[in-house]
């Protein structure tokens, strides 16, 4: 069976998980914690970051934009990128908006604080860093219902990975409760059609020992 | 004519760069400093990054990993990817250790401070980030150089985007004379061969008023 290594609140493992399960393929999950650096991991990938994906025949694929680049160009079926070189750019383009600049904007100043030193245990969470990242998530939001009026969906009229990608970030967000849905209705409307997809299934499912979600996290009608 | 938004001394503008000068392509150097948010960039692009491309018929490209997947689309001779999927992912693989841990553990801590501070007015750069990114570079070297025994290029028997991945921020750090080659010597004939390519002419000749490269920065023979 193809295993994934990953940690359920990273955001570029829900991007893998959502890249497979929407392609049908099926995974054996294997729970990890990259900053234990855990040999089974680092062995794999010296990096010592999650997702790791090692598919049936051994082959061992390592980061998220290499294995969901290398998911489309095995599994073609259910396309996550656009036909054309240019719309297949604009993917590519928010990819790295939300895995780049959203991560260092928001993710990294409210998960890294409020769960990743948790899980770590180093220290309290710094609420000036939570502020930040608060405020940063607006101006995200705002962008994101922009591009939510204008298009079918983010990268354009069909579902791809860029669509994923912000989804990674924004539900493990949510699972801490800290996205405000209500002030953003192009924005939630997006992520509603996102999270009633079968892909998203598992996703809503992830529970965390000692840090369980918020109580809509699961809900389709949130 | 094509037109390339790049900062000189940006390891992403210069990974794309050499792929569009290995490609054969020609392109115009516009020469911007994000950090200006000129209204010329920012329209392009929302994040106010550089590298941008713009193509002859306006088509706009953003993000040096969306643009050398674009290239490698558009212009597939010369290729910088190899054929096979897990090869390719490799070869992504190491395009990601280098723009995003490399850059991290090395570039931020040198680059940043002795380069972007001192351009931006930004006070004085602080010793202690650029003794840890001087201690990271070392480690970095020594992973550089074991890739570069055990294969011909980093990623494999063929010259890829992983080479210009690492060649961008080995760069820009040996123009400020960061790079203790001697004591990796098989990193340092890896940068050699690399540095011997047409495709590197230009970059060798790039010269920053008021921020001279150091003495053997364009000596193919250093």
């Amino acid at each position: 069976m193809r295993r994934l290594y990953a940690f359920p609140l990273s955001p570029y493992c829900r991007k893998v998980r959502l890249a497979l399960a929407e392609k049908g393929l099926s995974v054996d999950l294997i729970e990890i914690r990259p900053w234990d650096r855990a040999h089974e991991l680092v062995s794999k990938n010296p990096a010592a970051e999650t997702p790791v994906l090692v598919e049936e025949d051994g082959t061992v694929v390592v980061d998220s934009g290499a294995i969901c680049e290398y998911l489309e160009e095995v599994y073609p079926d259910h396309p996550l990128l656009p036909r054309h070189a240019a719309e297949r750019a604009e993917v590519r383009r928010l990819v790295a908006w939300f895995d780049v600049k959203f991560r260092a904007d928001v993710t990294e100043n409210i998960l890294t604080e409020k769960v990743i030193r948790r899980l770590k245990r180093d220290g309290e969470p710094d609420s000036a860093f939570i502020r930040v990242g608060a405020a940063n998530l607006r101006n995200h939001l705002e962008y994101i219902a922009m591009l939510a009026d204008q298009r079918n969906w983010l990268a354009g009229s069909a579902l791809t990975l860029a669509d994923f990608a912000a989804a990674g970030h924004l539900s493990c967000l949510d699972y801490m409760g800290a996205v405000k849905w209500d002030e953003f209705p192009s924005a939630k409307h997006w992520y509603q059609r996102i999270k009633s997809r079968p892909a998203f299934r598992a996703i809503l499912s992830d529970h965390l020992p000692g840090l369980p979600p918020a109580a809509h996290y699961g809900d389709l009608d949130f």
